[in-house]
């Protein structure tokens, strides 16, 4: 076990009791002398004492981090939306700590267990694969609080709508406004709430502009550029005009697979995205997509859960998030083939 | 504070003593029947008990966390070498802890100290900003272990090499081989041990070559798809033909300025990158660049991590990665301006 200085090691250079060091490092050493407490302090720093919660049992439970568990790191969603928590959480003294849970459901319960072992005060779920039965295991019935993101929470607990039919529904739009009528959107199959938001507001432009959604419309690849990339082939194949694709990460994909088989965005296929990551602006062409106010999410986010720790018997609080369109250079006007 | 499941509710419930309950989760059960040993973990399953490690002292350390210090987590370079670490450290039961240390010094002292506090077992510190006395203080002092990354360390640690100044070289000469002689590079004023190697390497390169470097082909802006951007003009301005661009993210964000000012990679500016990150693959032209295997590096950093955690007294191991071109479209023979 690795040896740490003590609180022993802390008294004895200080020249001061052990009881002393630990009144004074727990902010309770009013009743000693600023000479005493500079000893003491400068002692700890010299030693680079860094209090042992076990050795010292209750004493302080210094209740500083936040977990925040991610579906995909490589996203950069997900890293924009951990800048938003990293502001809100330091400003508060919280330290967050992100955890990539990946696709895969095996590895949930055990961080999920480990990490409230080691007393994270309260958790940002955003990976929607951590399911329901494990967070009403380990964190409702240790009253652990989180904001979840991204799912229908059985209860009524604190929830952001991020806006994902709107979005969806403006982002259908903005093509059939172009005047496309064959219109695809790319997506995953195994997909969650707020992605299938997204799809009922694409469904919902159609219906209202009297358009039948052809099944070969409905492309399903994973979400990432990679499954964009694949999804080139059937997207040319449906003979669509226009593609709403899922997230932006799907759409930079898509870009990738038309051009390498000779197809131009926008004059051959029009494409939108959903996000806005910053890389949006840096493709070509620029790609039009939603908006989702990523970095205030997460400060939003974060804003929630530290409300729900101080008060944890607040009512719950529902906080909506405008979309918004961002037209740049990837949808042009439907043009009948020459 | 937060009401959770006590060791004696999972006591009641089980119909067994506390004593009982802590030797059975404490793996120390032998003595006790399998029906005994059932009963309690029905029910600290049901009721959700997790051991508080305050209360318990110091009868386990359940020691199987990573924190993993980051400068950028929106740079997919350390995304990606998060994955590589997932991947490793989950499979010796091991949960890694992103931290974002971002590029302020001020967090660093404040985000250790409760790091180690809560006995996070190891460290990979991959943030070059993460100041040598901060370590020296809380981690050595301790004898918390750590992987050190992209810093020179004083002291004779487990070391990665990752190949930099033949990199740096390797990227320069590729642009001497397509007959450039004005070859600028895009790099951050103030910069990281390893991106000193890769100036140097470029150095190297253009003396064996008998070339002067101009004092204007070293441009300086931030490490980020921006900072690229905005050194465009600059670039342009120089009359280079070529330019090795420190990292993706930079040649990216540079693309974007050179297209925006109507010149064309490669057929008026030839770039070449660095790292090999996904988004290579996803941009036009695909840009060439020179590979660090960045999801290997973070298995590597990991392995030598978890070594030094078991066997702490071990000699250090130095570890040298290979760098690779890949060659994509980005860069093309030297065209005199008709």
């Amino acid at each position: 076990m690795p040896k740490r200085a003590t609180i022993k090691d802390v008294a004895r250079l200080a020249e001061v009791s052990v009881t002393t060091v630990s009144l004074i490092l727990n902010h309770k050493g009013d009743r000693f002398s600023k000479e005493t407490i500079s000893h003491v302090r400068t002692a700890q720093e010299s030693l680079g004492y860094v209090p042992d919660y076990f050795a010292q049992g209750m004493t302080i439970k210094a209740t500083k981090t936040l977990g925040v568990l991610v579906p995909d790191i490589t996203n950069p969603f997900f890293s924009q939306f951990s800048q938003g928590i990293e502001e809100v959480a330091s400003r508060a003294g919280f330290i967050p700590l992100i955890y990539n849970v990946g696709t895969q459901d095996t590895q949930s319960t055990n961080y999920l267990q480990e990490l409230v072992r080691r007393t994270v005060d309260g958790f940002i779920i955003a990976a929607p694969n951590v399911g329901l039965d494990i967070i009403h295991q380990y964190l409702d019935q240790n009253k652990v609080p989180y904001l979840l993101m991204d799912q229908s929470a059985s209860d009524n607990g604190d929830r952001i709508i991020a806006g994902d039919f709107e979005g969806g529904q403006k982002a259908t739009q903005y093509l059939l406004d172009h005047h496309h009528r064959k219109v695809a959107v790319i997506l995953p199959r195994q997909h969650s709430n707020n992605i299938d938001k997204r799809l009922k507001g694409y469904q919902k432009a159609m219906i209202n502009a009297g358009i039948t959604v052809d099944s070969d419309w409905l492309i399903e690849h994973e979400l990432t550029k990679k499954g964009g990339y694949e999804a080139a082939a059937e997207v040319i194949e449906s003979g669509v005009s226009a593609v709403f694709a899922i997230n932006d990460e799907m759409a930079i994909g898509l870009y990738r697979g038309l051009q390498e088989r000779g197809k131009r965005v926008p004059e051959d296929i029009s494409v939108i995205g959903y996000d806005n990551i910053e890389w949006c602006q840096y493709v070509q062409p620029q790609l039009t997509t939603i908006e989702q106010p990523i970095i205030e999410l997460g400060r939003v986010a974060t804003g929630l859960l530290l409300n729900r720790l101080k008060t944890p018997d607040a009512k719950p609080q529902t906080i909506k998030m405008a979309t918004k369109l961002v037209e740049r250079a990837s949808v042009i006007d439907y043009q009948e083939v020459e």
